[in-house]
């Protein structure tokens, strides 16, 4: 099953995707996706999702979850990036948080801010949680996913270096692309080696597996929810392989006008242009 | 004027405080103090606040805000804290996040985790947001002040030091400590230089005040906004002084029965005890 989030004549709403169509989560019991996960009832509600369908050309993607309670990102976590950037090994993933309103759905432009022309691609796999818990083993971790998706986790190189701490670079408004729907577990099995390939305008940047992470997604999910609990609707985005476009020679920067596409083999492909940002507030 | 988020009889409720009592806000139209700030009504919902009075004694104190938007922590803010902790200056604030379930109340334990023996504190001037605002500049910036708390950014060290980020080292559940309450912003004219003191067990560990701080409130605002946008409710936690646990010879780490104290001048004192983490799901 594939479930979206979605804007359809400007009012927000969810659904399971048919085709080149979607079904509507109409019942109004669980408004949004995430209330469905919080209710671990997304199957149910979306066995009702019996309203007209709406094509897929007539909605706005939003983020898959648009504001997730929080989005762990992995750094780091494919060898050949990890040696691109010059990073010793280490013993543990290195994890940064996203906040909800740095990201951006599913053919909705990512935003070029008018503070760097540094903004580069990351093409990652994330997993999206469907169970509460805390201190998961490893062995058990399977049976909190709810599913997949991609994700562009879109940097500001300058920003993201102002110190040493990433936060800043990784959480301008509007830069990490998040879709374009949850695959739901059942279609992939756990553990299964998924393809994961980024490619800016048609050229592909950066290509590689599941196979060649560091830490594997059970491995994540133990060490982030040793620390905090996993809630249905959190998201682990669980690393860029290399090829980013600030380790090439010379630099690659992403553009107003440019396409960039995230495929994870097996979920789908995030599409999104590139836009300045013109945010007024 | 005094803000508090509270549970009285296993309600959640807010309030303002009088003496040693609390007058909730009972009209419903804002149940939360996160929701009057996000209408921009705390002084027209406080001013509502005629239901029967609550003696400080009989609620638990939440986190001010219990659930922020973002909680945006600043590293290495006051020069003798850099110092000790080896760290280059840097002409950019280094900023992390806390998510809302690292958080505990005034006179809730804060918890020790059973991953580590490393917990410390960190003595902190919170700032909470009251308007929403993209690209403030620092001469504007006291405008989206909706007022100040005090905060202990309580760390566990060596999870903290895992990788060269800090997210799993400062999000673990229950220990970073915010409260007792929010001071309005009129109560404290912009700028004013404010005291800040942490105690252990009574011991006098960290004492600076505000006109110690390398980036200012202002500065912080400006950073912060250029990227994403502030919204009612966030929270910046500006930066610790020296005296940290950790830096001590031989280091001083807090444990079970101990009692933390934060107190900020003109706002109040954060009062914790240290208890086992007995979390279990």
């Amino acid at each position: 099953m594939k479930v979206i989030s979605f804007l359809h004549q400007n009012k927000p709403g969810w659904g399971v995707v048919n085709g080149d169509a979607v079904n509507p989560a109409t019942s109004g019991e669980y408004p949004t996706l995430l209330s469905a996960l919080q209710a671990g009832k997304l199957d149910e509600a979306a066995s009702g999702t019996t309203g007209a369908a709406i094509r897929l050309a007539d909605i706005t993607f939003l983020p898959v979850i648009p504001e997730p309670g929080k989005i762990f990102c992995v750094g780091h976590n494919y060898e050949e990036h990890r040696v691109e950037t010059g990073r010793d090994p280490t013993k543990f993933p290195l994890l940064f948080l996203r906040v909800g309103e740095s990201q951006a759905g599913h053919q909705q432009p990512i935003l070029m801010p008018a503070e760097s022309t540094q903004l580069d691609y990351e093409g990652e796999i994330a997993v999206i949680i469907g169970k509460a818990g805390r201190r998961i083993a490893e062995a058990d971790a399977w049976n909190y996913v709810a599913g997949y998706s991609a994700y562009n986790d879109g940097s500001v190189r300058d920003w993201q270096k102002h110190t040493l701490q990433f936060t800043a670079g990784k959480n301008f408004t509007g830069t990490g692309a998040f879709g374009p729907w949850m695959v739901t577990r059942d279609e992939i099995a756990d553990g299964e080696e998924l393809t994961l390939e980024t490619r800016l305008n048609g050229q592909v940047m950066q290509k590689t597996t599941t196979a060649s992470m560091i830490f594997s997604i059970p491995v994540l999910i133990e060490y982030i929810s040793a620390f905090t609990s996993l809630q249905p609707g959190d998201v682990i985005v669980t690393g860029t392989p290399g090829g980013v476009g600030a380790k090439r020679v010379p630099p690659v920067w992403m553009k107003p006008g440019d396409t960039v596409e995230i495929e994870v083999g097996k979920v789908g492909i995030l599409v999104n242009s590139i836009a300045p940002d013109s945010t007024k507030f």
